[in-house]
């Protein structure tokens, strides 16, 4: 019986792959106009079909109560009016981007009059794994369709009736829009081993997966993956005050990269200070946090600078809390802060607070994180903040999508080459 | 023994892996002008070393003699003086290519004051597999290196000697611009199991692999490969002759593209002509093959043409000769043309004849390949025709190095963030 039922998971996960990937071929050659309709009223569909989709949800969040989840989880859990709103909103946003298929990325002509460009082109099939939270239903399936991509989405088996209503209405406002329902497709059943299938590509169907949720979820995918992983494990975030740095600003910067938003991977987990600017910055970075809530760890000279500093352990150095917790270390200086970061850090985003431009540019350069930074928060770690509109993760990888990833990252090129009758000379 | 004897190459090439990431560190900060001095160096002691190159690389000639190795793996086995002078030629060419590393490629100012550039960094550390040609020794520690990676290099065993001899000459030209050595560093054993550890990575000591070499070990790099591969597996790239094109053109683009050297991944391999041209073009075209050697198998058409061609079968289709032989296949137009190439083709170069630029057009932006061509050859799928410089391979992957893989290709990027204070709002 299992080894039937693994066939026919096989049979129904492969035939996802083959009609996700007949659909991306499509799809990389429908206009802009067409996808941005298919956007509007796919924001059409989800709010009006905002009862329906709640009381869908109104049956995760019972078995989710039942099974005695805690109060985080519900609330990532629970679909309000105004969150559906905010879903419909962020179709229509993603509208508005400029469409990145088709963009003219470099072109050239050689001597011998060939004319050479790298054009952007789609991906093909994107294999979206999450969790908990069903807007990435509707925010992975509209960046994907913008992009040109195909897309499988498998979210977590607690919201699978919140997702397939809002999947639901994707699809209303694809067929509306004259676009193959199969470009956002989702995975129905909540049989884990379908995750194992999508990492392992579906028979060369996936191009990449994208994974979005907690850190086993984020692990397991690029441990197993046999594609390509847009991901990044850790944000262990470092922010370094310089001895240069401006103490008012440094504490605003502070107190905002750890505590506007705890739990996300740009937030600040170790503030380095310089050894020079203890007596001066010291204790009021520290009163700072530990005034907004923040639990402060440090070492030696934190603890002097207050009192309610608990003592720092070697672990908290290479801990991401995402949580009101900080860990404090003083060093002797921008070597050792970039040798700290770079023996404790995790290549995700990193800051310097100084007045000392030459310090900040030698940081820049050689921390060797996705996102540096000088006098500003880590928490701009964000495509929305960089000016890209909605994006579906941030990457630490050292290939492709790096930073944030919204619809360019989703792309890939191709060379296009214009001639008149060249052949090549031996 | 064979566990002791694991247990020895493991720690080996452990200490090789993180050898390279402490030289790729200091590697990726190095100024231009030290790693150009290097490749002019490195290419000084090649040319001094020429006759112990020489004398080295006959002990691998006459081992491969006595193992009674083909003709055509002795030539790509021989370095005469004149090679190994294209060799070091080819190091001081390097030298004269712009440095991609610390190029903004991109930089906006955010409205809340943030300055946002894409700054083009290092890979890390390169593994790179390869056969039997020596140079690539020299070629791709010239490249890496130019890029500001650090390289490990893993050369056949039937060319270890001549690698050792080669690879002694460019440590020399690191030590004299002060570059640590460990930048470019050869495996010294020719034990197979050193291969299986590098494409584990090393500990995470390897960032991408670069196979070169034949088909198995294309094929074997991709199958085990823990970390990303730039790499094609096939090189099935196609001539379509639209109904307009031009009769001379497409002949001398026939020859050229199949003939020209039939053993390189951009030769034309199937030649799709337009029913419509049947007439007018198909013998020409056939009969200027045949006239220069090229054995044609096709279908009834084509045989109808020229009486000396063979029948083709299914399997012709799809199969990359890499030789003097074409298959050859009249389609009904553009849409079966099309069709032909996304049902056999292996996304690496593809190129169409046509006087109709819609035509041409529409095949550019549907065929879904790395490189795509009009009215030119498929021989120009190289980095150097490209105007990249020299390159060190070619990819079909969708993923950052695609087509022509050169310095440029060998780096990523990192986002530098200048900021006067901002923190995010909530």
């Amino acid at each position: 019986m299992v080894r039937e039922h693994g066939t026919e998971l096989t049979a129904q996960m492969t035939a996802l792959g083959k009609a996700a990937k007949e659909a991306s071929a499509a799809l990389a050659l429908i206009p802009a106009d067409q996808k941005n309709q298919a956007l509007n009223e796919m924001a059409k569909a989800i709010r009006s079909a905002s009862a329906q989709i709640q009381s869908e949800n109104a049956k995760d969040l019972a078995e989710a109560r039942a099974a005695g989840r805690p109060d985080a989880f519900i609330d990532r859990l629970t679909l309000t009016e105004a969150r559906i709103g905010a879903m419909a909103q962020g179709l229509d946003e993603i509208a508005d981007l400029a469409d990145p298929v088709g963009e003219t990325i470099a072109s050239w002509t050689q001597p011998n009059g060939l004319e050479i460009s790298r054009i952007r082109v789609p991906l093909g099939v994107i294999g979206m794994i999450y969790e908990s939270r069903p807007n990435v239903t509707a925010d992975a399936g509209g960046l994907c369709l913008k992009s040109g991509n195909a897309v499988i989405l498998r979210g977590g088996s607690e919201a699978i009736h919140s997702n397939r209503a809002i999947h639901a209405a994707l699809m209303r406002g694809l067929r509306e829009a004259d676009i193959d329902p199969n470009a956002v497709q989702l995975v129905q059943t909540t049989d884990r081993d379908a995750v194992g299938m999508m990492l392992a590509g579906l028979d060369g169907a996936i191009d990449v997966i994208v994974p979005r949720g907690g850190k086993s979820l984020v692990a397991r995918v690029q441990d197993e993956a046999r594609v390509p992983v847009f991901a990044h494990l850790d944000g262990n975030c470092h922010l370094y005050v310089h001895s240069s740095a401006d103490p008012d600003m440094a504490r605003a910067i502070a107190v905002n990269a750890k505590m506007r938003r705890t739990g996300i991977c740009g937030a600040a987990e170790t503030l380095l200070v310089d050894e020079a600017c203890v007596p001066t910055h010291l204790a009021i970075l520290v009163g700072a946090l530990i005034g907004e809530g923040c639990e402060v760890r440090g070492d030696a000279a934190a603890q002097e600078a207050d009192s309610r500093v608990k003592p720092a352990v070697e672990e908290d150095w290479a801990t991401e809390y995402l949580d009101a917790i900080i860990a404090v270390k003083t060093v002797s200086g921008l070597d050792e802060a970039l040798a700290h970061i770079e023996g404790y850090g995790s290549h995700h985003t990193d800051a310097i607070i100084a007045d000392d431009l030459k310090a900040a540019q030698r940081f820049l350069r050689e921390v060797d994180s996705a996102i540096v930074l000088h006098n500003a928060s880590t928490q701009f770690a964000d495509g929305g903040q960089f000016g890209m509109g909605a994006e579906i993760g941030i990457a630490t990888g050292r290939f492709h999508a790096r930073g944030p990833v919204g619809v360019e990252q989703l792309t890939t090129f191709k060379y296009c080459v214009y001639g008149n009758g060249q052949v090549r000379p031996a």
